[in-house]
């Protein structure tokens, strides 16, 4: 499983998610809402195969590779109707939009019946 | 520290360094050989700042900032006047050519004298 290091930034109107994955292509990225409370990102990173015939070899091998998965639960007020996915560099970041506060319920005046 | 995992592969004629460095921009990294003889990858990732005016905050702060550097020693036979580097997905890819290996001697014959 290769890492997929996150970071969860909270904005007035919108949740932000950042996440390193580097090496990856766009139709290699999944995301989708679990139970409408759940994020989860998911994708696969395939290493380069060693070749003896093209006589390829690997020197060094500390990148991770195979699948990455990350979930995050979500508050509330996240709005699963309104995300946003971009990859640039490496990092996947989704924008996730807050649903407004439910409105204050208005005082109830009660009027004293004089008996 | 970030982390920098990094792969080496050798190919017949070049060796090839890959390295995870998600989130930089192209003239945030710099790359020089010390020496003639090792290889220095150094970049800088800055976290983008909370801020208190704006309302941001980090809700989950895991993915990692501040110095990227990485140092490989480089084989004898490394061409280091034939070095290209690209950044793409946030993954650098430094290509380097190897030097052709030395001619073999060629086994000298010697006339014995016949005294």
């Amino acid at each position: 499983m290769a890492a997929t290091p996150a970071d969860v930034l909270e904005y007035p109107d919108s949740y932000v998610f950042l996440l390193d994955m580097p090496g990856l292509k766009q139709g290699q990225i999944n995301i989708l809402v679990e139970d409408d409370n759940v994020l989860v990102v998911s994708g696969e990173r395939k290493r380069e195969k060693a070749d003896k015939e093209q006589r390829i070899k690997y020197v060094r091998m500390e990148r991770r590779h195979g699948k990455y998965l990350k979930k995050f639960a979500l508050g509330d007020n996240a709005d699963t109707e309104k995300i946003t996915a971009v990859y640039k560099d490496g990092v996947l970041t989704v924008t996730m939009g807050k649903r407004p506060p439910p409105e204050p319920k208005k005082a109830k005046t009660i009027q004293v019946q004089i008996g």
